[in-house]
């Protein structure tokens, strides 16, 4: 449903669908219409779809059957259901429809659909709701997406180009993988952050000048303890297996911390600080675009799971996939893929690649 | 000793003096050189000193017998020492000596002297040395001082002036109070911070990916594990009985909400949650200054202990004191201590008072 002022410009435009207008899906919208998409949206709550109408994150409200893309921006526990719906709308074979929900083993299994690729863009605000919203929100953030071996690779490689144009750093992992990371670097440290500042809020009970000793260390370390704490349970209960198996370990390594404390073992403790300020030190500041280019060209049989099983593979490789394009033979029983890397990775790449049977060619650009 | 090209100037100057030429030795040496005192400074690497010298943190090289207030700024287990030998080196009866230690209880319980007061600045920096020096160091940072029944109230007052002067929100704690709180802001996260970091690093052996994954929260909650960790042994065997009793509390609440999350018991989840939200958003951004204050009196017997007691009462109420002196009486065995604090909080203060037996009166200042 297109308001009638927009029909005329819309009908040159790449066509996009919101389903649901918060802060994820306003900044999608927003970032979409600065590159010149035509962006239809909804929301459960009128009032959400106005206000990203009114905010520029929407060019009409209602959906679109010809959008080529559409976002499920909902709370995790309504994506496979809008998910279905929208699949169901009478969308064409070359649509891909995506999420953005934080746990993705759930919903990859409840959708099956190759045009359904799940998605998790690791960029957030402390912000609440479209009048948070940002086109920028999702410049050098790392999003992950998870095509499997249903996913038809034309609506993978898509939708990774549209994510990779707004400004994202795109990586493919399968949705189990991508669970257990999200446990290790996001979900057990924001229960963690919450119990250290729940714990300092007992003690300042107590002693109220606590909260003025709280200096940036604390205060970077509970920052994420701030944020609107509703979609968590539902997260905690969807990846509780990776979020429990984590938090079993976390307890096992603080519990050690505290009996070298507690026997004052200064050489292991110095040794643990060591190597925690050494890795902390070789986190990448953010996403490096590389200089240096090189292309990987991979001979594939036309099947599914292809296509996932490669993206995959470099993502868990760390081999950062600049770009993708999938040229399919004129007998159509084969394809190359041809994948733009780092040219410094393109050899461990091949190498990974020639262990699956895959015998790919790298040349670099220049 | 000083160097004679700056005898001349120096003779119209108030002197302090600087025990260790580190981070926070000369970003204290820097601060004070700009308020125009004279700064005598010296460090056991005699290439530090000179450092320091080049740098503009110091105005010469070696001891000054007639320093108004001294800074050691050597790591911790040397502190005792270089107090010690600080207040044996001819200083006169008015001068004070501090230090800058992250534990307290051990060093105030090993310096027998009203002339020396205990002073924790809570800033810091990711530098280390000299070259990280910076005079705004302190600008906005809480600076804790313990003052005990054996600190002479005009050492005490002194400081207190001179380190508010720099710029630091000053709050008296007593030294247990100080040990017990740190652990709880500040070494227990330390060590969460780094035991997440170690905890991902290994996860991100096996798969490389999570470093890419790593974004906002985890940066934040990891960031000051990446600081030098050469002071963490002596600090974790100081303050080992409040680490290890802070990590045991940390340890049951982190088993609790691991329960929670593998029962999926979703409310007691959003209510930890919550809880930690709206703690985390009280956290006074930083000092407050007060634009309304009042002054409030308080009668005093002129017996050790006093001051002590009355500003670490305070600090313990989190009752900002924006300015102290102390005005003794013609007679000499009683005085008024007059402490200029929030005018919301004044009330607070002298009921509080009220209940240790001090008649006190506040007035608003206007």
């Amino acid at each position: 449903m297109i308001s009638p002022s927009e029909g005329a410009s819309a009908g040159s435009k790449r066509r996009a669908a919101v389903v649901g207008a918060g802060l994820i899906g306003g900044s999608i919208g927003m970032a979409l219409r600065e590159r010149g998409w035509h962006v239809t949206g909804r929301d459960v709550d009128r009032d959400h779809s106005e206000r990203a109408l009114a905010s520029g994150a929407l060019d009409a409200i209602g959906e679109d059957p010809e959008s080529e893309v559409t976002f499920v921006c909902t709370p995790l526990e309504f994506v496979p259901t809008e998910v279905e719906r929208v699949l169901a709308s009478g969308l064409g074979d070359s649509a891909v429809v995506t999420d953005v929900a934080g746990v993705k083993s759930p919903v990859v299994e409840a959708v099956d659909d190759p045009r359904f690729v799940g998605g998790h863009p690791m960029a957030g605000s402390e912000q609440v709701g479209v009048e948070g919203a940002d086109p920028k929100l999702f410049v050098g953030a790392t999003w992950v997406l998870t095509p499997t071996g249903e996913t038809d690779p034309n609506a993978y490689a898509t939708l990774r180009s549209v994510v990779g144009s707004l400004g994202a750093d795109v990586v493919a992992l399968s949705p189990s993988q991508h669970d257990t990371l999200v446990a290790v670097v996001s979900h057990v440290p924001h229960l963690t952050a919450a119990t250290l500042m729940n714990l300092a809020d007992r003690v300042s009970e107590e002693h109220a000048a606590l909260r003025r000793l709280a200096a940036g260390g604390f205060r970077d370390m509970t920052r994420v303890a701030a944020g609107q704490p509703t979609i968590w349970p539902e997260v905690c209960a969807e990846n509780s297996a990776a979020i429990v198996a984590t938090l079993d370990a976390l307890l096992s390594e603080l519990g050690t911390m505290r009996d070298r404390v507690a026997t004052r073992d200064r050489a292991a403790l110095l040794e643990a600080l060591e190597h925690a300020a050494v890795a902390r030190r070789s986190l990448p500041a953010r996403a490096v675009k590389p200089e240096r280019l090189a292309e990987v060209r991979v001979p594939v049989p036309d099947r599914p799971g292809v296509l996932a099983e490669i993206t995959t593979l470099a993502g868990d490789l760390d081999v950062n996939i600049a770009d993708l394009e999938i040229a399919h033979s004129p007998e159509g029983d084969r394809g190359v893929l041809v994948l733009i890397v780092d040219a410094d990775a393109a050899q461990r790449l091949t190498a990974a690649l020639a262990g699956r049977g895959y015998r790919s060619t790298s040349a670099r650009l220049s």
